[in-house]
């Protein structure tokens, strides 16, 4: 109270502005190309998206910025619009963030969007729903300019026989068939709210999920049994019996990083 | 007429059966990303399509083969169905050329159709006209997935501007102003049929353009000048002024290579 004294009743307006604007939340939305880095996550001496992040951030801002992101990507993982926060007291401008930290993040990152979050939002924890996109390249000769994105099948795949099986995932199921590495934690039941598979041009096949969340390599041993199955290699009811039995071994193969791409998260 | 007796009838059809079949003419279709490659046409020690094409080609159909292609791109140029044809004594069928020569071929280039042709078919001379487009990225911020096809301008473009500007270009001129290397032989007389100036998608603009043939970085000239007009550098009126006086000391910049792609062949 002494030291309130000292000041008029339009400074102490000003302080207050200013301590009420240096604890900023901010949300980021990000762009990566999974082949650059060892997946999300930060790891020591390995290129990840959260480390490139958080040394572009903290030079940036001069703090020492720690970012959250929605959803870990694996390695080889791609992402068109992952949500990443965090806390500053930098009083810098969106936009000015965006320009500066596109300037020192490396090719394989674009920042798209930053704004201004409320102070209880959190790219994880806040998130409803994830969504996912496989792209499989179903032609007898490579696709080279989409080629890092797409894993290619040579051999026709029935997609009739895909779609319908694709389905069966659609509801809150055990995945624990689905998961390379079980999490003790949270268990493996998970709720998946939409599939699509379609041929939005001919050959090139995609595969669409939403889920409020993913067992680890969820989606990739799902095409990967999809891939066989419509290779005639497993039979049509596979998914619906890994579902049921939650037995791993009648999975098909896994398929590659690359064809997967992050592509929403709904709050 | 001696030889022949030595022959059943059955024999002699047999040998001109083949003798008919060993001059085949061979079209094939080929995409490839330009900044892999020198420019189309074969140069000695220099990685070209040209030149390995027909190094696939030889291995593959043991003689060897030159190949002639619609439109001799420039480095850094993509290529999305290019037109190639060449002469063969093989009688390997089109399918088992296509598979072994995208196998043979580095991963920068890809074959996707191989069919017979007539006789008197040739890639080059047998074209009528020929599409190009060209690909700008006007977001603040990279697009990284297509970053190698596209070249970012980060202020925003006046599109109308463009458009307009572009369509002055329809019919039959002379396009010296926008030659870097001139033809002494064909002169620069060149016949455009179309132009379409969109955005597919908010942010992305293309440029297409269909001619009887191109003068050397005719796209590329067209296309950076419009970007100056679309920046408010140069008057809306430049590129008539250009076709007009043939001075190329009006033009804008040259855009960059890697966003222009060869698109269509028309026969």
């Amino acid at each position: 109270m002494k030291d309130r004294q000292k000041y008029s009743s339009s400074d102490l307006e000003l302080v207050e502005r200013e301590s009420r604007s240096i604890n900023r939340n901010i949300k980021i939305t990000v762009d990566y190309i999974g082949r650059d880095f060892k997946g999300f996550q930060r790891q020591k001496n390995k290129p990840t998206v959260q480390g490139e992040l958080e040394k572009a951030l903290s030079i940036l801002l001069r703090e020492s910025i720690r970012v959250t992101g929605a959803s870990r990507t694996d390695t080889g993982v791609n992402a068109r619009g992952q949500i990443v926060n965090f806390r500053t007291k930098s009083d810098m401008s969106a936009e000015r963030i965006m320009k500066s930290l596109n300037g020192l993040l490396p090719g394989g990152i674009a920042v798209t969007a930053v704004e201004d979050a409320s102070p209880e939002f959190h790219a994880r924890k806040s998130a409803a729903w994830r969504e996912y996109e496989y792209l499989i390249w179903n032609r007898p000769y490579p696709e080279i300019f989409r080629g890092g994105y797409v894993t290619r099948i040579d051999r026709p795949l029935d997609t009739g026989l895909m779609k319908k099986a694709a389905e069966s995932v659609v509801g809150e199921h055990d995945f624990s068939a689905f998961c390379v590495a079980s999490s003790a934690v949270k268990g493996c039941v998970r709720n998946v709210t939409a599939v699509a598979l379609d041929e939005p041009e001919p050959g090139l096949i995609s595969l669409t999920i939403r889920a409020d969340g993913f067992v680890h390599r969820m989606v990739r041993s799902l095409m990967g049994t999809l891939i066989d199955i419509g290779l005639g290699k497993l039979e049509p009811d596979t998914i619906k019996r890994m579902l049921e039995s939650r037995d791993r071994k009648l999975a098909g193969r896994t398929a590659p990083a690359h064809g997967l791409t992050l592509t929403k998260i709904g709050y």
